[in-house]
C-alpha cells in the first residue's frame, strides 16, 4: 500500500472546510502549540480536562486527543472518562503514550487506558512504543529476550490486541494497520529539537481520523503533512526556534504542489 | 461616543509608565502568550492560582483577570477567592467566559463567577456572551424564541444586570456600557487563526482597566490597541505562527502614529 | 576568580555531546520555552509533577530544576518528594523561588524546599534572594533594620547557610560560592520583557550542573552563555516576540568564538 498525494491533500482540504472539533487532553508544555497547529491546518482545537465536562465535551467534538505527557491523577480520571464517552459516542481517539517507559506511573496509566477504550490511533516513538506493547502483555514472552524484538514487532502486537492503527515515528515514520504498514520519510532532522513535535503530529493524527475513517490511512496523511510541513519550516530557519513557528507558517500554506513535489514514493 | 486616538495612546502611554501589575488566572494554552502580551504593553504579568495566595496576589495587583479557558473545581475555588478579594480591594476584574455554552461546567461556572463579584468588563465572542446572559436569566425568555436575541441584545442585559462594561469581539467588536455603544474595527482575518488572541485582548483589558477608570473605554482602547497590533503583525506573516511573534513584537513598538493611522472613526 | 571563555564552551560542548535528562517541575507559563532552551543547548528536559513519579524520573535524571511560579499543595509536595529523592541519589538541585516575598504561600514554599533538600543553585532576582534569605533566618536580624542589608549579603548568607551556588540576576548577574563572587554582565536589556527568561537561566543552571560538578562555576557558565545567546538574539529582533523566538536560535547555534568575541572580561 502507498501513499499518494492527492488523498493527502483530500484529507487536508476537508479539514479546512470541516473545521472538525478536535477535543485534547494533553500536556501543559505542548498544549500551545498544539492548538495552534491545529487551527492552522483548519480545525478547530478545544482544551478539557475537568472530570465534570470532558464526557459532555466529546459530545461535540469529532476527535479525541490523549497526551499523557504531564499527568496526575484527576487528569488520568479525566483521561478515561473521556475516552469512554468517545468510545459511546464513537468518535476517533487517539492516544500518545508520552514517556510510557520512564516510569511505572506513564507506563501503567498508557496500559490502562488502552483497556478503557481501544484508540484508532495510538503515537509513539519506538521506546514508548515498546513499553506500551510489553505493559499490556500484548507483546507475548515478556522477558529477557524482549529484547531482542523491535519496535514494529511491539507496533504490529498493538494492532493486533487493540485494532488501533499504531504509529511509531522517527527519522522514518511507521504505521501499521492490520496487514498493511505505511512509511513516511518526510520530516528534518531538526525536527526533534523542538519540544513537543510528536505531540503535534499527534494532535494531528486526530484531526486526520476525524474526516477520514481509514485510522491507518489518517495517521499516515497526517504525519505526511507534518514531515513535508517540517521541511519546508527547515529551508527558512536557522534554529529551532524559528523552525516551531515556520512550522505553523507552514502547515497553514500548504499548497496541493507543496505536497506532490515533496511527498517520496 | 466616538475613540479617539489620542486617549488610547494616552493609555498606553500610562502603562508603559506605570507597568500596573496584573494577576491573571488563565487557562494552560495561552498563558506564556498572555504574561508576553502584558510584558510587551509595558504591564507586570503574575499568573497565580492557589486558594493559598490568590487573595493576598490580589493585594498587591492594579487588576485581575479571571479566564475560565481550562477550568477544574480548585481553580474555580480560587477564582471565587481572588475575585471578591479584588472587590473587596477595589480593582477591576475582568471575565473571560472561554467556551461558555460549550458545556455545562463552563457556563455555570462563568455565571457563578458574575455573582461573586461583578466583573468591570467582560470579554466574549458572540456565542459566550449569549450563553452567559441566558444562563444567569438577565436575558429574559430563555426560551425557544431566544434563539432570535443576538448578541447585543445580551451583552446589554449583562450590561444592566451588572454593570459591566461587555465586549462581544469578532470582525468588529462591540463594546456595551451604560447608554453607549463603542466599536472597534481593527483588526486582520488571521487572527482567529492563532490561538488565544481573545484571551490576550481579556488580559490586555486588564491593564487598560487599570490606568482607566472608566471600564468601557478601558475596554475599547485594549480591543483597539489589539486589532492594530494585529493589523501590523499581518503585514509581515505569512502565517499565524509568524503573526503571534510579530503581534507581540506590534505591543512592543506600537507608536501614537502607529494609531492615529490605523484607527478607523 | 574569573571565568573564561574555553571552560565556558567546554561545559557546552560537554551538554551537546552527553545530552543529561534534566527533569524539571516548573511553572506553566514557562514549560515550552524550557524545554525548547534545554533542547536547543543540547541537553534533554522531561516536565514530570505528578507525585507518583517524581522520585523515580529523578532517578533516570541528571539534574532536577524546580521553579515555583504557579504553585498549587500537589505540586509543592511533589517537589518535596523529588528533592529528597534527587538528594538521595545525588544529583544536583536547582531552585528558582519565582515570586518569593511577593506571597507568604511563595517565600515559605520556598524557603521549606531548603531545608527538604539544600539544592546546588538557587537563582533568583534581587527581591526573591532577599525574601528567601529574610524569611529563613538565614539573614541575622530580620527587622526593620534588615531592609539595609542588600541582596548579596541575603546570597552570602544563603550560601554559607546552604552551602547552595547563589545567583542575583539583574542587569548584572552575581554568582556567590565559598569565597568567590563571579560576575556575568552579558544579556540585553529587552530581555525581562520576555516572560520567563530568569526561568529559562535556572534550567540551564541546571543542565551545566549536570556536567560541571562545581556549582558555582555551572551557574556562571549558563548565565554566560544566557546573556550571550539574549545579546545575538536582540541583534535581529525588534521587539520581545522576535527576541523570543531568536533566543532560541542562538542557544542552538552558539558556537566557540560566539562565546570569546562577547564575554566581557
Amino acid at each position: 500500500m502507498t501513499l499518494l498525494p492527492e488523498t493527502v491533500y483530500a484529507d487536508l482540504w476537508t479539514i479546512r472546510q470541516k473545521n472538525p472539533l478536535v477535543h485534547n487532553i494533553t500536556n501543559y508544555v505542548v498544549m500551545n502549540n498544539t492548538a495552534n497547529a491545529l487551527l492552522a491546518i483548519g480545525a478547530s482545537p478545544v482544551m478539557a480536562h475537568a472530570q465534570e465536562e470532558v464526557a459532555e465535551m466529546t459530545t461535540i467534538a469529532a476527535a479525541l486527543v490523549i497526551n499523557i505527557g504531564t499527568l496526575s491523577r484527576p487528569w488520568i480520571r479525566a483521561m478515561h472518562t473521556a475516552a469512554a464517552a468517545a468510545k459511546e459516542t464513537g468518535i476517533p481517539i487517539v492516544l500518545d503514550p508520552v514517556g510510557a517507559g520512564a516510569t511505572l506511573f506513564r507506563t501503567d496509566s498508557a496500559r490502562d487506558l488502552l483497556t478503557t477504550a481501544a484508540p484508532s490511533v495510538i503515537r509513539g516513538n519506538a521506546s514508548e512504543i515498546m513499553a506500551l506493547a510489553r505493559a499490556n502483555g500484548s507483546t507475548k514472552g515478556v522477558d529477557a529476550s524482549s529484547g531482542a524484538k523491535d519496535a514494529l514487532t511491539c507496533a504490529r502486537d498493538l494492532n493486533q490486541t487493540y485494532g488501533s492503527a499504531v504509529c511509531v515515528t522517527g527519522e522514518t515514520d511507521y504505521i501499521l494497520s492490520g496487514d498493511s504498514m505505511l512509511e513516511v520519510t518526510n520530516g528534518h532532522a531538526m525536527m526533534p529539537r523542538v519540544t513537543g513535535l510528536g505531540c503535534t503530529a499527534s494532535a494531528l493524527c486526530g484531526a486526520f481520523a476525524a474526516v477520514n475513517a481509514d485510522p491507518g490511512k489518517a495517521a499516515a496523511h497526517a504525519l505526511t503533512v507534518m514531515g513535508i510541513a517540517g521541511e519546508m519550516a527547515a529551508e527558512a530557519a536557522p534554529g529551532p526556534g524559528s523552525l516551531q513557528m515556520h512550522l505553523i507558517d507552514a502547515l497553514y500554506r500548504m499548497s496541493e504542489s507543496d505536497i506532490s513535489t515533496r511527498m517520496k514514493p
